[in-house]
């Protein structure tokens, strides 16, 4: 019997098939993950000793003994961090533990947008932000940043567009503390703006808070969340800068009635137990010493691909010094087209991120790149950037010279 | 200021708010939960201790060293155990690993499923596959069930008048091995007449084996995935029955091709990799011998819980004695409405499934509920069931007497 034929009963506008996974680049400068180097793995597995001798039997039932809105433990936990880094004031029952940073996406994207609808966006930011918008057919103004994250007299410029367009902003959605790819950190001033504007206009405030942990000096400003004082923000944050990616645990930190609408649509009868058990109980004993660890190691990183990127591009390769995460956003000439320069990078074994795809603007984004430095070996960071550089010549002719450098092997 | 207003601003459409979640209820029949006592503690403590000794540096990166489809040490005992025990083979790239089996049924409707579309279903299903359906506004086709699982006769006049409507199904839903709410096996005889049917019409067969694990006897039929020579069946299963609903643990079986389809709508950068790597290293060396211990657990309670009924109900109780699995289905005299019985029911204590919530058609579901038996303890059951019968007889005036026991104190 012929093979059932699939093709006409796909649903309309699936994304193209995925390809097979043939494991990660050999200098891999994409996908956030972490320095494997800094894992806590003593505690951690220290964490899952104890949490699982002492309450392994809640794993009989659905969402521990904690209900939907995650493991208690866990949320209180974060009470008490979010107060301590970010001034965040909240009780157990205003935060929803979720699969990673991304359902917490999912769900507020789920309350509020309709195919049709518009939001406001930095201008360079988080791609699976801007896909899950493309996706949903929902229409993202992005407004330019600067050393101080997003420019306010843009996002007022847009708000007032939007107004006499008649159109009401669902959100705007912002990473205010270590962009996502700038590094920037909004300052406080700016974060009152943005507050003034956004109540000014009715419009709720997305505030993503997942690299917020990862910054060189430990100074923030309070959260968004926490200096509203009309309530109109939703915050969300992650644990998989700060402890390990591959552990899918982010939260949700919003009003009750605004969570009683998320939880409807989280029909996967809870997140993962173990991670949160482990997360929760490592968490309380070790987060806090944890943090500065990290934090160091991934500086160290940092400026080893600075010293790279300047060894081997000199003035072509433009950036800022970022004040905190895992990737570093930079500028390479006009002629340099990144989205072109991905495959034969690749083919190089090197990974990039091509700015195009984190930018709401494609001609912004053009010559810009994401690098995440992380994960990569300091001699993988300095290897992958030498042959970057070179394929980079080769296809546009800059850097205009190869720097003549030894070559660590990896 | 004032507060923010978020309604104009919600979606259209969205589920009524959740309320807050008051913990589980005295006497709980409802949510699929296990039995806390069978959990194999020791050795999931074992396996967290040994995959996390040798391999916790992997949770650095996302998708660990195994790439989206999930961690390959649990897909490759996942290729050895669906041979040994449902016939299938294939290999560990035609297995995708999921957030439990929820989001398997995501995955397989988001790459089939348009607003406007028909599919099959058993009569009597799974409730969480029917509001799915409904959130989607896709038509769900109900097909009756007896003994021996989906009926075949009335499966052929189903495709039969979508043909004459011109209505090409999407696929036909079914839970074949141990049939959620019936309990029942579809047998090997009905399993070949299902694929000659499907062939036929073109409609793919989407198999949910979620509680196949869980025969009394352990025998059971080859999976409709692997009887079938024309391909077109999606196979998706979980952990949460065999080994701990906390765990949010499934995957899809399916070729590549449409695996390859599936995996861009997972924007979740990976499932749990805490409880996937303590999955793959517990299963490997334990999941054959905890299984049967588990079954006979189960065995006993449903035991206690069809004798409770018995004592209780007497015969306005029917049910048939299921194959396996952690529910029974039990048809009450037609006078109840079990979905009126729900909140006096709750409110001495007991929570019970309305069959309507469990069925396309909801006459058929009205005066029937599904009581789940794996979590509560023997005593608890008795107790459960006495009040049940008590409540029921005092809204609905059945059973007409009332057992003379002594209950148990929980």
């Amino acid at each position: 019997m012929a093979s059932l034929d699939f093709g006409p009963l796909f649903a309309p506008g699936l994304p193209p098939p995925a390809a097979k996974w043939t494991g990660f680049a050999k200098y891999n400068f994409i996908g956030g993950h972490n320095d494997a180097e800094q894992l806590p793995l003593a505690a951690l597995i220290k964490a899952a000793n104890d949490v699982l001798t002492r309450e392994a039997r809640n794993l009989a039932t659905y969402g521990l003994a904690s209900g939907p809105l995650g493991y208690r433990p866990l949320r209180e936990f974060l009470v008490q961090k979010l107060e301590r880094t970010a001034g965040i004031r909240c009780d157990a029952d205003e935060i929803l533990i979720t699969s990673g940073s991304l359902q917490a996406l999912d769900l507020v994207n789920g309350i509020l947008l309709k195919r049709g609808d518009t939001v406001i966006i930095e201008q360079a930011t988080y791609q699976g932000a801007l896909t899950r918008l493309q996706r949903l057919g929902v229409e993202a103004v992005g407004i330019p940043l600067d050393g101080e994250g997003m420019r306010m007299d843009a996002l007022a410029a847009a708000l007032d567009a939007l107004r006499r367009r008649g159109v009401q902003a669902k959100y705007i959605y912002t990473i205010p503390t270590v962009q996502n790819p700038t590094g920037t950190i909004l300052s406080e001033a700016r974060r009152h703006e943005m507050l003034r504007l956004a109540a000014q206009c009715g419009v709720p405030i997305f505030e993503d808070d997942c690299y917020s942990d990862l910054i060189w000096d430990g100074k923030r400003p309070p959260a968004l969340y926490a200096m509203s004082t009309h309530g109109g923000v939703i915050h969300i944050g992650s644990f998989s800068k700060s402890v390990a990616p591959a552990l899918r645990v982010g939260y949700i930190v919003a009003p009750w009635p605004l969570l009683a609408r998320m939880l409807p649509l989280k029909t996967d009868a809870g997140s993962g137990a173990l991670e949160q058990m482990v997360l929760g109980e490592f968490c309380s004993a070790q987060f806090d010493a944890h943090v500065p660890v990290l934090t160091r190691a991934l500086r160290a990183k940092l400026e080893t691909l600075m010293a790279a990127l300047d060894e081997q591009f000199g003035t072509a390769a433009e950036f800022e010094d970022p004040k905190g995460g895992i990737f570093l956003w930079v500028k390479l000439p006009d002629q340099v087209d990144t989205q072109k320069l991905f495959a034969p990078a690749l083919a190089a074994g090197v990974a990039i991120n091509p700015g195009a795809e984190w930018s709401t603007d494609k001609s912004h984004g053009r010559s810009r790149t994401r690098l995440c430095f992380a994960n990569p070996s300091p001699e993988v960071i300095r290897a992958g950037i030498a042959t970057l550089a070179e394929v980079c010549r080769r296809e546009f002719g800059v850097p205009a010279r190869i720097a003549n450098v030894e070559r660590a092997r990896v």
